[in-house]
């Protein structure tokens, strides 16, 4: 059973939470992946550089300033001290984007309506490289970056990257995905932290969505695990990082199946 | 045999020499790993950043937020846009520090008269991962980063990195060190670029220093390499990057061995 377990901003930009984390997921038995958000640093550092985040309907444009700030701020800063802490906590990491052995390419998305810049739309995980890794206990540490195959980073969603590598690995192995966000799990009552839904079934979920009153941000996290279990995941499970044995174990949070 | 090349700033703040340099280097056969340097790039961000940059005897002091600098441009804008350059020339590289799969590990240099700050020296090179990276194909690139064990990335001198690794290495295989620097060699006059020595003993170095009017910034580069022969690596070639496949073969630069 491969774990793929995705962390974002909230977990990032807590030195304490993101330690108690990396202890827990140090301990993990079987092989292992990380694929980990950008968070509040790249922002504080980006005004300091006097790089004026551009954002069109709620999401920011990746313009060639703001594409050297990521691969500075997610494939160095935070990739490289998640890796020192891990290792440090007996964890065999390694941290690479999408570019190192072309692990996850990408095409930069064409502009439409709206140009976003330099993001990347995944086109291929290589299954071998990654699973050549795992193989020698290796943890991957992925920062959320791909390439173009032609000399580009590219800036690539984290939730993404989890589900496109999960995806990919579940046809050589059984796979978990995992996502750690700040609630317990998708909430019946979004003021009411205890009102977890704790199964999701995909073949429930179409039928099930019209009555159910969940808030917007969540819908596009429980489509993408919906998709991610209809191309092999075994099981997504979306909840709270201070749970994650819990989580792996599908005794908290919200399972996906 | 297995090829361990460095290059420096001078080749990194030169976007042509750099995909130039790239280009070559992604045709060379067999195993190779690339170590690169920092350059001025870090600087420039440093102060955009108001790092002010402390120096004490001509070297630049690590305080923690040139740690952080040097991870983010060394660790992530510097080395991933190698990689994915290097991708683009089809070159399988793999973009790492010290720390990823703890392949560096180093203390931190203890403050003697001057306190360095978070500048490793190195301790242990991880032959069986490299080994392993090598074994299925991928090329490492090497950023000057190394870690502590104990959660922290360190400076550490990029030449040094290529030498520590060369000599590990070459326990397994036989290395050849290359460093690539502005000049076509260790010249017998400095004014004069075609004076370069083309081969240097490391038996007759002691004897013929005390003749050599050799500068003061080449004598340590000298020292290096002659430690570096003396624990195994078959042979340093120090030249100018632009004849990358004749110092490789030992046709160009200086030879020491």
């Amino acid at each position: 059973m491969l774990n793929v377990i995705k962390i974002g901003g909230n977990i990032i930009d807590d030195k304490q939470k993101l330690q108690s984390f990396i202890n827990d997921f140090s301990k993990i038995d079987g092989p292992k992946i990380l694929v980990h958000g950008g968070g509040k640093i790249a922002t504080g550092i980006g005004q300091r550089l006097n790089i004026e985040p551009n954002y069109v309907d709620g999401r920011r444009i990746t313009d060639a300033a703001t594409l050297e700030l990521v691969t500075m701020v997610y494939g160095g800063l935070i990739n490289k001290n998640i890796v020192a802490a891990m290792q440090a906590a007996g964890c065999n990491a390694i941290g690479i984007t999408g570019a190192d052995a072309d692990i996850i390419s990408a095409v930069k998305r064409k502009a439409g309506i709206t140009d976003y810049g330099y993001v990347g739309d995944v086109t291929a995980v290589n299954i071998g490289v990654l699973k050549s890794l795992l193989d020698v206990a290796l943890v991957p540490v992925i920062a959320p970056l791909t390439h173009d195959g032609e000399g580009n980073m590219l800036n690539t969603n984290a939730d993404t990257i989890a589900q496109e590598i999960a995806k990919s690995m579940s046809s050589v192995m059984k796979v978990n995905l995992i996502y750690c966000f700040e609630k317990n799990g998708v909430l019946n009552d979004i003021d009411d932290d205890t009102s977890v839904i704790s199964e999701i079934l995909v073949l429930d979920f179409d039928r099930l969505k019209a009555n159910w009153v969940i808030n917007g941000g969540m819908l596009p996290k429980i489509e993408n695990a919906c998709n991610a279990v209809r191309n092999g995941v075994a099981q997504v499970v979306i909840g709270n990082s201070a749970y994650l044995y819990e989580m792996i174990n599908g005794e908290k949070g919200t399972v996906i199946k």
